[in-house]
């Protein structure tokens, strides 16, 4: 039920009596999330920089203005119950002045700021004992060489807010390449360069209630930086290793406050799990769940923020893999390599973001479900590979 | 790929160059249509009475006209590749005009005939040699009196065209509820009352380039004319029967050429199976399919109306179960029953269409899948109850 706001302001209701939701960012993440309100009657109204965006393309209820702008940000709000988020980009300041206003935003500031501040969360985490790799806030060449002292080169400089798919994250095998990222002046922490395994995500789903939901523990592959295939749940994953990154997440979520969705990306190393990084909202790690769970993330995160009850987060078949569609070196002929693809493989899933399309820019997924995960792997790598390039693999 | 249109009008293109497709209509099927077009990267234009259709709520593309004017339609299918339809009530002769001016329009003017006129239907049906109950054309007493010498009281009347949902059918005991209904003065047909076991709905595609894909036969349970469930597949029917349905509607989605979802209301009866309606659209005997099916029949009339290779249609779980919701009594507190139907039912999907509620409207579907059919059945039909009245059965 929705929680009545400070002072007199009436809670705007859409069709049929159901909520509006307001989404800050017009990307995939709102146009997902847009499709999962069109099932459940809800109404999504959404903050766009342009009428091109990914989600301005296709929903009804759309607002242009900047994330930073409060104004923009309020006109919004008014218009809605709840007030959520596809990008970490908001500055901290105008959430709270949201808050302050008396607007219900989801997750709050206080848990947002552990998203958006990679030095804050680590702090955090740190804190409640959570395992994380070594890091350390670096200012300047002397913070790097001490800290690498410790850990030795290569390490990783990371800028504290603002990076996503690589961007913002350097492995620097030496002061000189160091300094190049130093001179950027941007606020940097340093981390060990860890031995992985393998990477995988924890996702999850709490709402206001404090009801939380775990998606199984997935692997999460990665290219330069960008995720390239998701594979649920994480092949031979034990199942004390899959609860203990459930129960951290769930865990995570309680002590930060967090409401919505929450993405923890993991990496499984020879002495256990830690924490690389978090997302407070619908995640690339989670995209396979629109057909690869009973509920998937973006109708979660909807329900989460509205506060109902939440959904079943059983998987639908033995194995689900997703695999994002980067942009290639040609924009055009994207129709064709379609028609090609629907052709070969009757039953993938394809999600195409109507973004424009620029090499390495992730414009798509494509998802396959069922029990061979060797061929739904070669199936979906092959598709992604295709509507890229327009070439099949040898 | 695009079939060149006549003349020399560039096709136009939406996002990422992929097409555009027009759907003339408003209504829930257009609203279930762009949330597939959404993860296709598809650009769906919706031609609505109103901005408070079902779809005009949610759509970014929308064109407010009427579907009986041949400007409005052609504003419409000017912005697209394709223009197809979410109702049969359009009139012949401006589908016929579209084609004469080059657009592509799908289903055509020669298939949907036999969607929006039923006698035009059962005359060729029956000159096909398919299955149908006794019909006559009537239009006076004596015809009604002549045919009930044939077939006994009681008979159906109907409309012969613009019926829905139970709407345009009238069982007839005797020949003065008949003569109340010729006073109308609509054209109508004679159709005899049959023994049926039960109703059951074969629903397939066909694409232009003659492609076809069959959906598992479903078992459809009307309740004063209203299908109120949908059952996938039909429970306990012979591989015979079923196969018998499946190839009879893929015949006549050959031999009527139509493009799109084709669905065949069939009856089942002691002596076989008869045709009863057929509609050249998503239909509500396919809802199931969105979570149901590998491909929902809203994707898959996406893919054949543009002539992409079709999706496959195999079952996501041994049973699916639809149930209708439909508008009760109280048009508000909506959203406090979804609360109570989200926490009975995690696993339950819902959509709600954004209409108005009135009673006895569908305003919406919930679906479950699983293995125990029983079990289904009651969650759904608990779950569509209590939306409509907001108390669980007993």
């Amino acid at each position: 039920m929705a929680v009545p706001r400070p002072g007199d302001r009436p809670v705007p209701r859409g069709a049929m009596g159901l909520p509006v939701v307001g989404m800050v960012g017009g990307g995939q993440l709102s146009r997902m999330t847009h499709q999962a309100a069109i099932a459940l009657g809800l109404s999504l109204r959404v903050l766009a920089d342009s009428d091109h965006d990914s989600a301005a393309l296709v929903a009804s209820g759309v607002t242009l203005g900047e994330h930073t702008s409060l104004a923009d940000l309020r006109a919004l709000a008014q218009q809605c119950e709840v007030v959520t988020f596809d990008h970490e980009h908001v500055p901290g300041p105008l959430i709270e002045a949201l808050e302050q206003e008396g607007f219900d935003v989801q997750p709050g500031s206080v848990a947002l700021r552990y998203a958006q501040d990679k030095l804050v969360m680590r702090e955090r985490l740190a804190a409640l004992a959570v395992p994380v790799p070594a890091f350390t806030p670096v200012a300047s060449r002397a913070d790097v060489e001490g800290f690498a002292r410790h850990v030795g080169w290569p390490l990783v400089l990371k800028a504290a807010t603002g990076g996503y798919d690589g961007k913002g994250v350097w492995v620097v095998r030496d002061v000189a390449e160091a300094d190049e990222v130093l001179a950027s002046g941007i606020r940097l922490l340093a981390e060990a360069l860890v031995p992985l395994r393998r990477e995988l995500a924890a996702v999850v789903a709490r709402s206001p209630f404090g009801q939380a939901a775990a998606w199984p523990v997935v692997e999460t592959v990665q290219s330069d930086g960008i995720c390239v295939e998701v594979i649920a749940p994480a092949p031979g994953l034990s199942e004390e290793l899959a609860l203990s990154a459930q129960s951290l997440a769930l865990r995570l979520a309680d002590e930060l406050g967090v409401v919505g969705v929450l993405a923890v990306e993991l990496f499984e190393t020879d002495e256990g799990l830690l924490v690389n990084e978090l997302a407070m909202r619908p995640h690339n790690s989670g995209h396979w769940t629109i057909e690869g769970a009973r509920t998937s993330q973006f109708e979660q995160h909807l329900r989460a923020v509205l506060d109902y009850p939440l959904g079943a987060t059983t998987l639908t078949a033995p194995w689900v893999v997703m695999a994002n569609v980067l942009g290639g070196d040609r924009p055009d002929g994207l129709d064709e390599r379609l028609h090609h693809v629907f052709a070969r493989d009757p039953a993938l899933k394809v999600h195409l973001y109507g973004k424009q399309i620029r090499p390495g820019r992730k414009i798509g997924h494509v998802t396959v479900l069922g029990d061979d995960l060797p061929a739904l792997r070669a199936r979906a790598a092959a598709a992604a590979d295709y509507l890229r390039s327009g070439t099949w693999p040898q």
